[in-house]
C-alpha cells in the first residue's frame, strides 16, 4: 500500500475541492440564500474553512508585525509574539475572520511547548499564521522553510524599535528545538535563563519567524513561493533534525534507505 | 528584576479583567447595544476572547472524541487528529465559535512540527483544545500535564472502535518529542515509519492525548483540577525535559541552582 501516494491524492482531491467551495465558494452561495442562514451562520461557515483572505504586507509592514511580535513577547511570550505579530496587522488590513480569532490560543506552546523545551513556540505561532494564511497545505510548506531558516541562520537577526536589553552576540541552532537554540546562545552570550538579554533575543528570534512567515506568504500571493527544503521525515524516514550528532554521538541509527520502512533502525550502529 | 513574578501579576490582572469582561462580559455589554452593534460583530468581539464555552463532556463523549481523533489521523495526522476529535462533539453540544474554527490550523505541527521531529504533534493539538476550552493560563497548565502524561505513560493506551492495524507493544518516551517517541516504539514494535502499525500506534497517541486533555477538562469545569507537575523550566532553569542523560549522556550541564541567572551552564560538566 503506497500510502503517500494515497495521502497526497487525498490532499489534492480536497485541494481541488476547496478550489471549487472555498472562501469565495461557500460566500456565493450563501450570499443567495440570506434568507435561510442569517449573516451570522454563513459568517461561521466560512470562517471554520482555511485559506482566509491575505493581502500582501508592505515592507513597512513586515517589520511592524516584527515589532509587534517583539514587544508581545513580554505579554504572552513567543508562540504568541509570532502569530499575534501578523494577526494584529492582519485585522487592520483584512478584518473579517481575524478580528473574531483568539490568538492566545498557542500560547502554551511558549518554552518548547509548556516549557518542555522542544519545537520552539514561534515556529508554532509562525505555522499557525501561515496555515490561516495559506491553508494546510501551503502553511506546511511555509512552515518547513521557517524551520529551515530558524535551525540554519544565525540569530536574532531584527533590531527592534523597543528593545528592552542589549545583546552582543547570535547564535546557529542547528534545530528547531528551544532547549537547543537558547541554550546555544545563552552560553555564547554567557547568559542565563530568564536574563533580561535571553528574554529580547527570544522577542527577536520570534520577530524573525513572523516577519519571514510573512516573506513567504507575499512570494506565495505573487504565485512566487517555490517550496525548497526537503520535508525531514523524507530525507531522514523518520521526523528528524538534520543535527543528529548532537545526541547521538557518532552513534547514528541508519534507516534503511528505502523510504516507508526504516526497517534498519532496529540494527542501530552506523 | 524579578520578572517571573511581574509576568504572574500581569498574567493575574488580566485574569481579573477577564472575570469582568469575558465572555459573558461582552455578550452582557453587546446585547444591550444590539443597535449599534451587528450581531456578526457582537460574535466577533467574544470569539476573540478564550476561554470559549465548555460543558463536560460523558465517558462515552470521550471515548468517541478519541475515536474521532484515531480515524481523523489518517485525514491529516497527528496535531488536527488530538484538536478535532475535541472539537467536533464541542460542535455538536456547544456550536457557537466552535462551529467557525478552522480545525485544520495546526495540521502543520504532525511529524514534530512539519516532520522535524520535535514536540509531538498531539501535545500541539491538544494543547490548543485546553486553550480554547479553559484560557490560556489553565490551558497551559492542562498542557503541561498532559506532557507529563505523554512522557511517563506506556503509550498508546486506547484502542480504536476501527484499528487500521494490529500493533503488539506500548512503550514510554521519557520526553515529549515525536523523534523519540516515536522512534523508541518503532524499535520495540519492529516496524518502520509510515508503516501500518506505525501510523495506527500515532492515531492511538492521538486519541490519548485529546482523551486526557478532556479529562483535565472536566475536573477543571468541577473546580478540582490541581496541576501536579513542575513546569520544567522551573525545574531545570532551562526550557527542558528530564531526559537529560538521553542527549548529554553524563556530561549533563549544571546550572545554577537558583532560578533566573543559570550562569553555571557555561561552565559545562557536573
Amino acid at each position: 500500500m503506497d500510502v503517500v501516494k494515497m495521502l497526497d491524492e487525498k490532499v489534492s482531491r480536497r485541494g481541488l475541492i476547496k478550489g471549487a467551495a472555498g472562501i469565495a465558494g461557500v460566500a456565493a452561495l450563501t450570499m443567495g440564500g440570506l434568507g435561510l442562514l442569517s449573516k451570522v451562520e454563513a459568517a461561521k461557515t466560512s470562517y471554520a474553512t482555511l485559506p482566509w483572505p491575505y493581502k500582501k504586507f508592505t515592507a513597512a509592514e513586515i517589520k511592524e508585525a516584527g515589532n509587534i511580535a517583539h514587544d508581545n513577547w513580554f505579554k504572552h511570550f513567543c508562540s504568541f509574539a509570532a502569530l499575534s505579530g501578523g494577526v494584529e496587522i492582519l485585522r487592520r488590513k483584512v478584518g473579517g475572520p481575524y478580528n473574531s480569532f483568539p490568538m492566545e490560543l498557542t500560547s502554551f506552546a511558549h518554552g518548547g511547548t509548556a516549557g518542555w523545551g522542544a519545537t520552539c513556540g514561534t515556529l508554532i505561532g509562525s505555522g499557525v499564521l501561515a496555515t490561516l494564511c495559506a491553508g494546510p497545505k501551503i502553511g506546511e510548506q511555509i512552515a518547513n522553510e521557517v524551520c529551515n531558516f530558524y535551525a540554519t541562520s544565525a540569530l536574532p537577526i531584527f533590531v527592534p524599535d523597543h528593545p528592552k536589553a542589549q545583546i552582543k552576540t547570535t547564535s546557529v541552532s542547528d534545530s528547531p528545538v528551544c532547549h537547543l537554540s537558547v541554550g546555544k546562545w545563552m552560553k555564547k552570550e554567557g547568559v542565563g535563563f530568564l536574563s533580561p538579554q535571553q528574554m529580547d533575543r527570544c522577542g527577536r528570534v520570534a520577530a524573525d519567524m513572523c516577519m519571514r512567515t510573512l516573506e513567504y506568504l507575499n512570494l506565495w500571493a505573487d504565485g512566487k513561493f517555490e517550496p525548497k527544503t526537503k520535508a525531514p521525515f523524507m530525507a531522514n524516514e523518520i521526523p528528524s533534525q538534520n543535527n543528529c550528532t548532537d545526541c547521538h554521538g557518532d552513534k547514528i541509527p541508519q534507516t534503511s534507505g528505502k523510504f516507508g520502512t526504516g526497517l534498519d533502525l532496529l540494527k542501530g550502529g552506523h
